[in-house]
């Protein structure tokens, strides 16, 4: 499984990400699923990671972070992938400025799981492992 | 705890609606944690239930269905319970009609879980859980 | 048939919608045809008749009135109820105040009569037991 | 009675046009009613056609097609001729495009009735039988 | 005197409400003047108690809560019981979330007290047995 | 107390006005209250007053007219002024144009009154001194 | 001179029409200034008409009625006709409904005059002559 | 007849409205018609003259520039003032920036003339004094 | 093949629509494909035009010029035409005036090519004939 | 230079801004220009001053404050009156309200600055003994 | 000739694009014309890509993809680098979601083809040719 | 301190930026103040610089130049940097087109100062050097 687009160290903590990862990794394994992490800043870079992604992965768990709310592209690269997507927000986006409470993402996603922080990424992970 | 609002018995089918109580019920129990499940099409009715949950309950899991898209009282009621809310959908709300892309719900629920049909009830109580 | 939702006995004169009601009654009697009328204010009860009118009747009359542009609770009922369903209103909504000007019950009903005052009704009657 | 404007010959087959007119010309002759019947492309035409009804039939009912949404001279040939108007469409244009979902005649027209085929056209003569 | 509509309890707490409502009260009776007190969080209801009370009472002093942002219902059913109305509100709702800084019972109230807290509510009832 | 801004004489008439001051006169005297009149049509001269107002009064009661939908600089005055205001209104501006519905006072004032023509004024005067 | 469009003797009634453009005959004759008066429901024959003015006239009064408010066409030919234009309306259409309160006319007129009646067509013939 | 509200002088150059201002005078006096003309920059002002024309003058020609397109104050003193009123400006509002396309003042006033630079203030006398 | 709609004769100059028309005789002569040139101004007319255009040929290359932006009726009639259908624009309607950037008829044709002068149409016609 | 429109002194103090003049007195001082300083709360005041400022200055430095927002007559004052225009605010207005979110000037200013408190004047001023 | 941004390679198949690249050289061979082809995912490198392209070549083809609807920065290159550029789509954008109904190129380009799918290149180049 | 994104050099001239980047090291080197200057095109580039500057630089100085009105990354970026941050633009973008008149940046900038070409950077330099 590929996991991509963990995108807010700077803003939430290095040492969080690293605990949330670290969490993800020891779930996948209990669940014997491969699990491939990947964080990035450049859009261009997320589109291509989801586009490769296809060949050897079967599920994608993304949060698209501020793209959420102006990439096309990535909207389209997850779209196009063939993969099932589950979307997830550390933050409620729906309770913060009003140009944040529109994701681009959420209509191409098989579902949605946000404003539980970390464990958001927990729950998005159980929800993709359920659907693959 | 308090289950509000599973409002879509007559559109997804009465057997399902049990099934997933019962397996609500079952991740309850294996945690020793009080549930109640409740049911309703009526606007003031939840609204009710929402306003006497206080006393005798710690969290909220509702699944506010059409009313998500139109009630301020319940709106309301879930913002001055005192409870920390989890919102559930079945469905993906934002890829279906514009109408219905928008919650009035969601900027009031701690966070929010749509689009993994009977699943997002489950993954719903086991957030709340981890919050209380 | 089932015949829910005519709403408005207080603003338009209570006799005038008992005549209706023998009106439509004699028009379903000369058919031959099983006729049930209900009225009710409370949305959530009018949720409550169409999902249950299923299992007993083939079609569904209904004037929405004040509903017809807030409710989405009772468009989903309809939606889901599986009965041709035929929309009436005694005045033309087109012609009011511009927040009238929207229903969300016409594009989940098979067809919509407005303006006619209480031949809406008998329209409508004549329409739906063409339609079954 | 002077009858405008059935513009859609060439969408839904021309069959069904002489069809539904035989249809009408018999339920108005059982009446002992004079009716015309006009057809055109032309909005200018369906305005000159309008503007000189006054002086030699009591009623309109009219299906102003794609000019529904577009045409303020249809509009205000309506308002000013002086003819109990009834409004007809085949489709129910509040369930297609959102460009359709507004008529500038039905603000104008007596009532409207759309939704159920031919028989919109059939429904449509009764109401205005039954206004004159 | 009918006095409908306080339905904020759960929310400012019930002594206040109990308060306020001996105060109407006494006001009301050294004027002389009838007074029932109402309370309630279905929209239906409220609808049915407006429509009953034009045959016993003068006036009507309404706080409609959450159901001024969304209710045509309770809008048509204070616009048609023919009593003098006055609406009031705890809170200002013009420095609120703007979705509920939009009354749809203002147009059809003949004034409207809003901001004091409690003392709107006796600022109303004044404002009400000053028109009747 | 100071009380700025009645700006309708022209429109409601002079001796009106001149009526209202005096009862409003009463009122005060009868609490031994001081009170200051003005009124101007000077959106400049109201700015200029009521950032006078601050040392000499503890209250503002204002009837903000015409420059109710327009002004900021008046929005921008009451909010600095650090005095209680109260906004008062003869008509209410919520059944009237679209472009009246709509007050740039409102969010800045303690609350408002609306709709009670001279009676406003007084009930106005009675919750400032109320709040004071 | 060319003048096109008196769209309105359906609605305003034929013989002032006949007498307003004999009054601006008169007015024409005086000046000793050539005038042609053309008068059609049909956008495309207007459309034409102002296509073909260029060659023979030096410029054009214009009441374009309905189309005023729908017609790109009749702009474009306006535009690129050459002539110097005058619009001219009966009526004083920002005091109407909203959709006429917008002239996709005015922006490529030299010009505008409205709602003083037939005198809009004087006035606007003096206008024209003092601009040739 | 009272002639209010020029206010172009330091952007059309103060010969031109010393000469526009000449010619109203001599039409004025051909016509042996009494003629007030005053020019402010402040709207108070403006409101004050129209406020006080009623007693003296029987119409109201006026240029509210810049206050075309803002000013309620203004609007709502010519609604009030209970003289014949004609809208008048230098140029074609309606081929400009997008906020200069709304008039205010339209709707309240009789009719309009604009876009013929000082032509539109002789051609709104002769309006004006037709109407009177 | 069927080639309707150059409307811009007028606008653009006659000599290049007749070259314009040579070249695309030549083009489809060397294909040995038959073609019909029509021009009109009248909107009822393209729609006739388009209606019967079905019987004898098997595309469609419009310039639907100012009908583009508001005609819904050409729209309709392309829909359902059954022809494969190729817009073309001489100038980029997307950097012109607002109400030009919106077409009714890309949606329902099978691609668009604008911008490009008289060669818009040499391409527009080898884009069909590549479809057919 | 000409310096106007610094309006803000009861809401931020006057001894600042008796300060922030001090200082821009000095650097002009220093750089050998003249320099007029004025302050008013009145829209046509402020008009009247830019209007005659061209006579006697080369520049013109402005915060429009709460007219900013507002004022068409302003900004049609600063565009006609030939000086090089720079727009000072002591706030950032695109972190304020949604409706201060606007600015009328800055279009037709040279340059603005803001969000530097009394340093935006003294960045202003500089900027504008730049462009002169 | 420089020819940038065929995006689509993982949506639409990598041997279609290459077929096309073929294609495309092919063209350009036949006519003795230089071709650079390149592809990108990122914003950025598309953005340096222009930049560099002026200095060695004389037009642009360009296919933005799902930048088409959110890249100010490719716009600005765009319009910046002094090349032709023609715009070309796949897929018919205008058919599509409303948010891919707006292209931030097409303002910019010369020209735009959209809709036909890989024969777009092929059109897009013969029109980029016919105009360097 | 940290200098970033100066993104413009295609468009305004490389010669330009450089004499920018050498008179704003001057300025800074006459108060003993370490700066550091880079430019990009890529948006994830820049986030990541700014993510990396905090560590090293008290203050950021920014031309967002296209990204300022798309790029939500960026504005995250910044409003989690923990710099003071000043924004500025060569041009004012306020009056150039419509969706230019939006800046993601400026609700999260201590400041904003633009229109004034090269001057802006200097004024920029000079106000962050102030409010560290």
């Amino acid at each position: 499984m590929d996991l991509l687009g963990q995108r807010e160290p700077a803003v939430y903590g290095k040492v969080t990400l690293k605990q949330i990862n670290a969490e993800l990794r020891k779930i996948a394994g209990r669940k014997n699923i491969g699990l491939k992490i990947v964080q990035s800043n450049h859009e261009g870079e997320i589109v291509d990671l989801i586009g490769k992604a296809n060949a050897k992965f079967n599920g994608l768990l993304i949060n698209p972070a501020a793209y959420t709310h102006t990439s096309v592209a990535i909207r389209d690269a997850v779209a196009s992938c063939g993969l099932v997507t589950v979307e997830v927000h550390l933050s409620n986006i729906y309770s913060r400025e009003e140009f944040r409470q529109k994701s681009l993402i959420s209509p191409v996603a098989k579902g949605t799981i946000l404003g539980f922080g970390a464990k958001s990424y927990i729950l998005g992970l159980e929800a993709l492992m359920d659907l693959i």
